[in-house]
């Protein structure tokens, strides 16, 4: 999508080197720096450091780590350390795992002078599947705006309420739940979203707060608190968020607090919808909330704060009590019974098995 | 409470000239100062820039402010000028008007040259009045602990939800929703409160962590997204939050996010309680969501974060995307649908109507 008016994608090739490139995250809304990845270390660290993040923007990354590894080392032994390295970063993303399993497979099949080459081939491979998935979606979510906004008498643009950030800057190109904004947007659907700030790394008020406006879509950033009042209130017509692994059954594991949003939307009679890939889909698990596993995050996260200082220099800031102990989990669990519908790439399924499975027969019978 | 072993209040007058003094909430938790109001303008400016903050004390403190009016200048006009600056400063708070409305009532019938001794009495006995009642919340509400207590045969420490900061910072001593905590804490019953960092104020992770740590209560902060995951895995025994107004028929408004803790408390089976005097009731209002005005507050508030640098300095920093719009309502309102129940100074009342007017005879009516 646009910034400063200039077409990006959050991961490329960088020319005959075999580096790979990507935004980094950590420095926006800020600033906006491109980073060079010359190593599988460096693609984990990235990974790890949230350089990049977001489901789909993590497989691919990791798909690419592997293709670095197989550059300096295409050995049997190297494939599953770098595999290793690579899965060890993030526990709860699912394509993640799903990623390297399809290098690995791939790769253990392939000569290994000939590793290096079908890697990169097969990394961007997956980012094109990527960018074709979400664009996918938004075609399918934006049938799905339209069908809420004709329902919506009053003439405003309707709003959606996000998140964290499953935007184009969490994937490759469009986003998640993003994509049927823009294709709404693309379509001359007016649109509004609310982005919830998503504490504690502020994913909404850096990320998805910045792609929208980068692009040119009408957004407000509001407090994680704020979103049931504004429901109560008639104020969402709405919700949108993303996945990190979504059960066979529907649950929707996606950035702590979505849960809270969807108990909101429920008792307010709001659509909630989740828009994701098939490769979040884990077709083993049937009980998101006892079996998908949550990533406890470091304390550091929330006791400390990033931002600009007056001076327009970063700084971090101590915001919690000296002393006190902290919990930070990563995310949670929404049971598909608080859920509308999950938007994918094949169409709109309710959040349930058998419509699940419909979308996916190849996949289902796993 | 305690801080630095001391006993403190969060407001008493200054010798004999009728200063007043607070502790500077906006400091803390990073630095504990005391401050003086010596004028009229000087307490609703404390008010207004939450100096001072939470129901009771704002209460409190527009009170001692009719006071030191009173002692520049006693006439009707300046009376009926305090009063109305000091309304003006927090739309939302029924204290606040409340305090106003008996101190004006009072003073109306008192003549000139008395009103400045009669309004300092007043406002020590609105103090002594609050610290009363908030010391029969925590008797009350122990009674509540315990029995929930005795269900958990696990044999931890009993784990509270709290929002906001509804302890003796936000009153003159012992706190609304805290003062259970502090009755259990000296009973010998154990246990640990989850604090909710509560964006975009932090009055949660500045304040609520800050008085227990220096009371000696195990808590942990987490951020507002994380309590429905918390209460989807058991870790959260009970919910208690204060309140800045509520209905005559048992709906609660509080910080921004209270509802969401409600939602997720119904939907797992966790009781939610809300802890308050007398003075928090409106009995004019009987539904909340549609009835009480809600507060909108600076977007500042949520663009800027104030905290600790790592050379000691407290800074703020913008934490928000440059150029997005925000929007920061101050309060939501939980229905009674939700709510366990009240746990005020006379006793527990389920959230209706008849059990609180059976509480309350003598208001009831009105």
């Amino acid at each position: 999508m646009l910034v400063h008016g200039q077409p990006y994608r959050t991961i490329w090739p960088t020319g005959a080197g075999g580096d790979v490139a990507v935004i980094d995250q950590t420095r926006l809304p800020f600033e906006f720096q491109v980073c060079t990845l010359c190593s599988v270390a460096e693609a984990a660290a990235a990974i790890r450091d949230m350089v990049v993040r977001g489901a789909p923007l993590i497989g691919v990354t990791a798909a690419y780590g592997v293709a670095l590894a197989m550059r300096e080392d295409a050995s049997d032994a190297n494939l599953a350390a770098a595999t290793a390295m690579l899965v060890a970063t993030r526990p709860t993303a699912m394509n993640l795992r799903w990623a390297t399993a399809r290098m690995q497979r791939l790769l253990s099949q392939v000569a290994r002078e000939e590793r290096a080459a079908r890697a990169y081939a097969e990394a961007a491979a997956i980012a094109e599947e990527d960018v074709a998935a979400c664009a996918a979606i938004g075609r399918h979510g934006l049938e799905v705006l339209r069908a809420i906004a004709s329902r919506n008498a009053r003439g405003r643009p309707l709003n959606v309420l996000t998140h964290c950030n499953a935007g184009w800057l969490a994937c490759v190109d469009w986003g998640t739940a993003l994509a049927p904004v823009y294709a709404a947007h693309d379509a001359g659907l007016a649109v509004h979203v609310y982005v919830d700030e998503t504490r504690p790394r502020s994913q909404g008020a850096f990320l998805t707060a910045f792609e929208l406006g980068a692009h040119g879509i009408a957004h407000t950033v509001i407090a994680d608190n704020a979103g049931g009042h504004l429901m109560q209130h008639g104020a969402i017509d709405v919700v949108l968020v993303g996945s990190d692994r979504t059960t066979a059954t529907g649950d929707v594991a996606n950035k702590i607090g979505t849960y809270l949003k969807a108990l909101a939307a429920h008792d307010n009679g709001v659509p909630f919808y989740a828009a994701l890939p098939l490769s979040t889909i884990d077709w083993t698990l049937a009980d998101g909330v006892r079996e998908v596993p949550i990533e406890e995050r470091a304390g550091r996260e929330l006791t400390h704060v990033r931002g600009r200082a007056a001076g327009g220099e970063l700084h971090e800031i101590e915001v919690v009590a000296p002393g006190s102990p902290v919990l930070n989990p990563g995310f949670d669990v929404t049971p598909a019974r608080l859920v509308t519908g999950i938007i994918t790439e094949r169409g709109v399924a309710e959040a349930g098995r058998e419509s699940l499975a419909a979308l996916y027969p190849e996949h289902a019978g796993n």
